[in-house]
């Protein structure tokens, strides 16, 4: 596949001990690449969504776990493991919802302890080899999503999707959008919907930019809109990302997924769910049990031209996440195939298969 | 009930010879009270929505054909009738989806069609009663659709509205909010959750400006999170004005509303709209026939920053209104009293017994 993007979402530039990415908050009016070297600003990266959506984050933060300990001067395991972890527990807690942040750090916390018994400096090497993995995985992961999902469409299909679950999301491909992404190389044409996602616009903003960048065919509606786009016909299929999936199925994702996810249930549309299978938390058993972040009613109030867009000091609920719950989702579609109901049985099938990397 | 805010929503000044409304583009942040004589001011109040809600487009459009028309100097009646059609069909194409305009302007029409054996300068007097008269049945049909609608709630009920359906689209009380101001006076507490309501965010910027000059308990969602507003609990009821209401009970209101009824079938919340009975339009079948007006792109991707918030030339779909399919709706209620399904029987039997005002 040609590269869509003139950029890469995520990378490591080991070279400049520096993790790169295109700073997503100014899209699409700007693409600055930001190169950050210090622990603190890729906390803040990660925690102000200039890199965001769940698979990017997890390879950001597993960069930035790198980084942080790449010139650890620790002579003991004991020493370098407790930097390790400190600067782990500083990157975990810079976003609550998505499983592939801490799913990264584990990943790389625990292959360091596998190699305890070596020096620092060779620990060192295979911690920059174990988040170039988590990066080559995740875009393979990506593909195959891709190819698994693509068999769910057909030419000409109308797709209405959420949030931003593409290339900008993930390493390389995306997660819903993959499909999309594979389709078109292969001369498919889709009419793809695109929510504009408030609070803040990741649809509008880089959805719509990611695939008018790759010369689709890309409208973008309110949020509030997708019922009446549903109606008019103009929709085969839902396709969201996820953030976080519980054993059961229910699936945690941008706030406006459930809702989505019910108006599909009333026009007879499915509704499918697309996400690496490191977003399943088998150790989470129903949706209930996901933290919901809770965001600043900055980001609500204060987009009318500079000026506030409500009344001052008035009160905001402004969780960034819902919950979908199982019944209404058709099909969960991670790198391994496709899934379909009961979710508790076909997951629980699928974890007893493939040894999980996201259960300790 | 005392004053909610410190200006009227529309008034006549007649002495000044002009429609006086508060700018409602530039509420919350400024209330700049706009005082306009000439009819393409007036018209175009109307089209970019100075003043806007159903019931205070009617009143302001009876006002502005009155003012149209005051110092005509025609001889004849037929001389005056066709500077009054001239007027009234510049008005009548402002906005393209509420009845209450056109019912409003024929009102008018239909009265100086009445009186066209006196004077014209008779026939204009009776033209300033007219107008003031559906100025002041409009305030006391809102106050009469609030009793109605307070007997569906109770004490301490959260409410989901959408848009703005309150004084601020209306000459006073509101329609849909018209329970809500009158159980405030009667010492009830509502908490009430106010969809921005995307693309012009008239529930963060007006929704909230009038319950919170009020006094009253609102909160600022973003309309993808009414379904996890109704998942927490927090909504008792779903109260929503209306644009047009088709003979069979279909509602045209303002984009998102149809998702809302189809969220609250889903999570087994009472659905009501609220409007007065000169919004149903017995001359439309169903919902399928109503016009819904199309809006410019640029409402949709001009408001981040005052830069584009998406990509330059997108496609975007940005209709004003949808239609909720009657079976979606759990009570029509109107100053008349509580209309309940099926709509086609209710509303006939409705219209039976009172003769329409909008019918010809």
């Amino acid at each position: 596949m040609k590269d869509i993007l003139p950029f890469e979402t995520v990378a490591l530039n080991d070279e400049d001990s520096a993790l790169v990415i295109v700073d997503q908050t100014k899209l699409p009016n700007e693409a600055e690449i930001l190169r950050l070297k210090e622990l603190p600003d890729i906390r803040n990266a990660i925690r102000t969504l200039q890199v965001r959506g769940a698979p990017a984050i997890g390879v950001a933060a597993a960069f930035g776990l790198y980084l942080a300990v790449k010139h650890s001067e620790a002579r003991t395991f004991e020493a370098f493991a407790a930097e390790l972890k400190a600067a782990k527990d500083s990157l975990n807690t810079a976003r609550p919802t998505a499983v592939n942040l801490s799913w990264a750090l584990n990943r790389m916390e625990k292959a360091a302890h596998r190699y305890q018994d070596k020096p620092v400096a060779r620990i060192i090497k295979l911690l920059h080899e174990e988040c170039m993995a988590i990066y080559e995985e995740d875009i393979l992961m990506c593909r195959r999503i891709g190819e698994h999902g693509l068999r769910l469409l057909k030419d000409g299909d109308g797709i209405l999707t959420h949030c931003n679950a593409g290339q900008l999301a993930t390493s390389k491909y995306g997660t819903a959008l993959s499909p999309v992404h594979l389709g078109r190389e292969r001369g498919m044409n889709f009419r793809v919907y695109a929510d504009e996602t408030r609070p803040l616009l990741q649809g509008a903003r880089l959805t719509a930019f990611e695939l008018m960048a790759g010369g689709m065919d890309v409208t973008v509606i309110c949020d509030n809109m997708a019922s009446q786009v549903m109606k008019n016909g103009w929709v085969q299929a839902v396709l969201v990302g996820c953030d976080r999936v519980a054993k059961n199925g229910d699936v945690c994702n941008k706030i406006g997924t459930s809702a989505l996810a019910i108006l599909a249930k009333h026009y007879g549309i499915p509704f499918y769910v697309l996400g690496p299978s490191s977003t399943i938390d088998m150790s989470i058993e129903t949706g209930e049990d996901i933290p919901i972040e809770q965001r600043a009613a900055e980001e609500v109030t204060t987009l009318w031209y500079q000026k506030p867009m409500a009344p001052e000091g008035v009160q905001v609920y402004n969780p960034a996440f819902d919950v979908t719950p199982n019944a209404l989702v058709t099909a969960i579609i991670t790198e391994r195939g496709i899934l379909r109901p009961p979710y508790s049985e076909a997951l629980a099938a699928d974890f007893s298969v493939i040894t999980p990397k996201n259960t300790p």
